[in-house]
């Protein structure tokens, strides 16, 4: 396994520094991975307090984002840091970026779930049809950040090829939900909602594959951004 | 009108390094805003031949963000900016991660069109109800990348706030979307297509929005994500 080392430093006060900002990343992905999870609760199940409860928290993964940002400026302001620490900094504003949004597509599956209740409860509920995508979703967003607390790139890159399986279901999902909308054309409005929402998971799953490509950047030094992950994986994996 | 004067430096090969990429990034906006156009008029006017131009051209912009990103990197390893340069530095590290993506949303309206062109063309084209969004969206970025370019506070904030005429515009469009779906469900298929289109244009308008706080955040020094706009309008304007 292929693992970053992060050099130490003559100055323990900047190993402190570098540390924090890593924990401060795990920390806000613990708590959008956490939003993530509670978002497809609160949709699946129908559950309008969680789904408030979402869109409440999502102001603490802003405030993370600002505070770390300026703690990645402070660092490179004061530090000037050079090779992999440099990396680490540069990859960590980037990641962030990614987690932010993924914040923002968990609350939309809190709203969407409370839309999608103030519509007329007689008719069929489809959210279920949202469970199989959500579960991929979620499960590649905790893998790629934990492919990032082990700085762990044979992982990172055979999780950001599961984007695949994602746009596969989410491809699914879009004909199933063609098919429920010319049966009954008057559930317009509730189905535009559901895809809505699997069009919030499948974007989660992007920007998992984006968490992915920092962590090779991150380790490998190398951008892996719009390159075939074939040829990746035939430089980089089985070495 | 608030603009951020760059420090001059004793050493000139830092200011044109600096210099270049400013220019660099300039050039990604003007490739990206060429692409937006090109995917709308592709859309509109059901012309694949541009459609296919616009999938070609986005390999440019890709390579555009992989080369600034790595020029970022070597201006601060080795020139250890500080203050309103390191700013400079930290705000194209984000700005040109929009712009890429401004250059996929364009991509999308492209690869759409053409799927479009490929479903049964008996049936009436929903397309020209794009254009109103379009402008719109074309307009918000076009004008973002003047501020960027102009580093100019007051104008940023005024074009972010036009966000809220384009998800206006995006609210109004999917209700007639749905309306034409209830009167004729066997172009389901179509119009969920053309609901993406909108989908990519509405996510244009975001990203504009985004690049606008980045100008902000240069100039003023100051992080005005996630704050509410009328407080910043009340802090900065008019001053």
């Amino acid at each position: 396994m292929d693992k970053l080392h992060l050099d130490q430093h003559i100055s323990h006060q900047f190993n402190k520094e570098l540390e924090d900002i890593r924990n401060k990343v795990l920390t806000m992905g613990g708590l959008v991975e956490q939003q993530v999870t509670n978002g497809l609760t609160a949709l699946l199940e129908a559950d309008n307090d969680l789904a408030a409860k979402v869109a409440e928290r999502d102001y603490e993964i802003n405030m993370l984002e600002v505070e770390i940002d300026e703690d990645c400026t402070q660092v490179l302001a004061k530090r000037q840091p050079a090779a992999s620490d440099l990396r680490l900094v540069v990859t960590v504003i980037k990641v962030i970026t990614d987690l932010e949004r993924i914040g923002d597509e968990a609350e939309k599956l809190g709203r969407f779930s409370r839309d999608l209740t103030q519509m007329s409860e007689e008719s069929p509920s489809y959210r279920k049809e949202l469970r199989h995508l959500g579960e991929l979703v979620k499960s590649m967003l905790q893998d790629s950040l934990d492919a990032f607390a082990r700085m762990d790139v044979d992982a990172a890159l055979a999780i950001a090829q599961r984007d695949e399986d994602v746009n596969r279901e989410y491809g699914n999902l879009e004909r199933l939900l063609g098919t429920h909308l010319v049966e009954d054309p008057r559930q317009v409005s509730k189905l535009f909602k559901i895809t809505w929402c699997a069009r919030a998971l499948e974007r989660i799953g992007d920007h998992s594959v984006n968490i992915c490509e920092y962590v090779v950047y991150l380790v490998k030094g190398r951008d892996i951004r719009h390159t075939s992950f074939d040829k990746i994986r035939s430089e980089f994996l089985n070495k």
